[in-house]
């Protein structure tokens, strides 16, 4: 993996990665694939949105079907069919997350299947091996994700544990040869909204020569405040040719903001969890398409958007479909709003080319603003 | 609508069924959609498979959204944005599938939502104005659908409500203009599996100046060899140029044993509520797709089927997604099953086109006998 800025203009980058599979402008919104398939859709419509990378869960993929069967059958783009990137990320955060954690210690983690209560232990080593052997292109190292709210000598252990198991899992991904097969492994930032423990953190993961840094440990449930907070002390420190991808954010808002701070790379489940829940994104802020008023809404949920269900069916018909259960509604929702979020990746880029993405972000965030819908 | 025959060989018969809306070659499948969708498949894909027709449930739709709110809206075609024809049963079936059924007079049919147990009625004048109200292309008359097994008098009475009705439906669907708009109703022959009953109630249908002919209550649980002893002795008597709708039929062998007897039309769900539990349709008959004998196999379900699941997608994927409950497992096997039936349907037409229809039935039923596996 290779990352090159084209253009920066204040804090805000415009740049490219290349794996041995894409090219991939940024900033860039990477869609969650969990289990391999981005929720309802086809690697057919994702492509042809111009999603260039997707991101597939450690955790999950290594349960089901099992990492194993995906290494026999060639790797998870031979699995899927995906022709792009994949970006898998170390199953930390489902640890802690899906509450299946029982035991972490020094050298992993031990932890219960979510589905058949079976136990398992991830060590930094183990989830380097599997994510190799799965072929992925971005590979992300175990870390702990530290939640919120978290006091300042347990989020130093967390942080001090993070460090010594990138270690671990760099000489790892070195050995086995991640680097000459175009594979990238990106050290993750934690310390939580301790600005000296973020700080020294960072400095410690600097010492390896990764070509990007994520930051993660955000949008865990700290206040919004608590997280620019943290961005704008800690990105003065990231050098310039780096990749940063803030991990799990975000709305679009809060995308706006960080790629302001000069962050290049998001995931998030933010635009196809909502969609299934019925809530859609518009140039003017969400639209809850399950609210009584659209039930005869003739319109198409968004008039100037150019994706397939705003091209082919009404906001009646997909409350609708929706409101019954329709699968076809779970589907015209996730292609809005995916379309949505690529969409607004793009014209992002587009405004820092144009070097006006601050008048750009300011319109948006008004307009997103202006929608009556709240969840 | 306007049925044409085109070509007919033996019994078998080649045409054509011209609505406002699409001209619909026949033998025809038509795929169900019941709440105005079939299930996981957007009208794009319907559109690239060929289909010029689906198959709304009044029954749901007037549960759910409400035929008035269809109405105001322009209509299914406009609602739904489905531009073939829409074909709506008449609710008969559901109402005695979904055990909804209270009550059962000469005037109608009281029951209760499956939804919310609200206290519903359906006269046949109902049931008509419903399905006029929604712009159906094809129309079917509220109807007695008699269950299998039942006696001999009950089927009677039921077989003669079933024509009684129908002289009530028809006067109501004329009086409405039904016919001036290009729309059709078509009269259902009822009578169980007693040969007589069934003769009679065509005798008195055909009494009505119908563009087509259905047959109602067969694969209602019936031995098959009732099924093909009811059509073998009735479709005699059908006259050649109506068109010749055989319902909720069936399986690929049930397809091409009632196209020999002269049937032109069906319908089933069979294609994608089998899709839903992973069984697909191949040449070779059925594939249990996850069977664990497909967990590590990398073709596609069919090599020679063109469909989008097997141009992208490998087995073992589609059995991941199905085993994890991921939709885009439910979409793909929905795919491969509906474009089956209605490559099926195609092939059937050249056959009969060619005057061949028998070697290629022969041929293929020898083909679907050849799957191991079996549900």
């Amino acid at each position: 993996m290779k990352y090159d800025i084209i253009v920066s203009s204040g804090k805000t980058r415009l740049g490219e990665i290349a794996t041995t599979r894409s090219e991939i402008p940024t900033p860039v919104f990477v869609p969650v694939g969990t289990r391999g398939t981005v929720k309802t859709l086809s690697n057919e419509e994702l492509e042809s949105f111009g999603a260039r990378i997707i991101l597939g869960n450690t955790y999950h993929l290594y349960l089901r079907p099992g990492h194993q069967i995906i290494e026999k059958l060639g790797g998870l783009h031979k699995f899927t069919g995906w022709k792009g990137s994949f970006l898998t990320d170390s199953g930390g955060y489902q640890l802690f997350s899906l509450k299946a954690l029982n035991k972490i210690d020094d050298k992993g983690v031990d932890f219960q299947s979510h589905i058949d209560g079976s136990q398992h232990r991830f060590t930094p080593i183990d989830v380097i091996d599997i994510q190799l052997s799965m072929g992925a292109d971005i590979i992300m190292p175990l870390d702990v994700c530290t939640p919120y709210p978290v006091d300042e000598k347990t989020s130093k252990k967390d942080m001090e544990r993070t460090i010594a198991w990138f270690g671990i899992s760099n000489t790892r991904f070195i050995e086995k040869g991640g680097p000459e097969r175009g594979q990238a492994l990106l050290p993750i930032v934690q310390g939580a909204t301790y600005i000296d423990q973020r700080l020294y953190c960072l400095e410690k993961l600097l010492e390896y020569d990764a070509p990007g840094i994520a930051i993660g440990g955000l949008s865990v449930g700290e206040p919004k405040e608590d997280r620019i907070r943290v961005l704008e002390n800690i990105l003065p420190h990231f050098p310039e040719e780096k990749l940063r991808y803030l991990m799990g954010v975000g709305t679009p808002e809060d995308i706006l903001e960080a790629v302001e701070m000069g962050i290049d790379m998001f995931d998030c489940v933010i635009p196809t969890r909502n969609a299934r829940n019925g809530t859609l994104f518009t140039r003017f802020g969400k639209m809850i398409i399950k609210a009584a008023r659209y039930a005869e809404d003739q319109g198409p949920v968004d008039p100037e958007c150019p994706c397939p269900a705003c091209r082919g069916y009404s906001r009646a018909f997909i409350r609708h479909l929706l409101s019954v259960g329709e699968i076809l509604g779970l589907r015209l929702a996730s292609l809005h709003n995916v379309y949505f979020y690529l969409n607004l990746m793009e014209r992002i880029r587009e405004a820092i080319e144009r070097d006006e993405f601050a008048q750009f972000k300011a319109r948006l965030m008004a307009d997103l603003g202006k929608s009556n819908d709240s969840v």
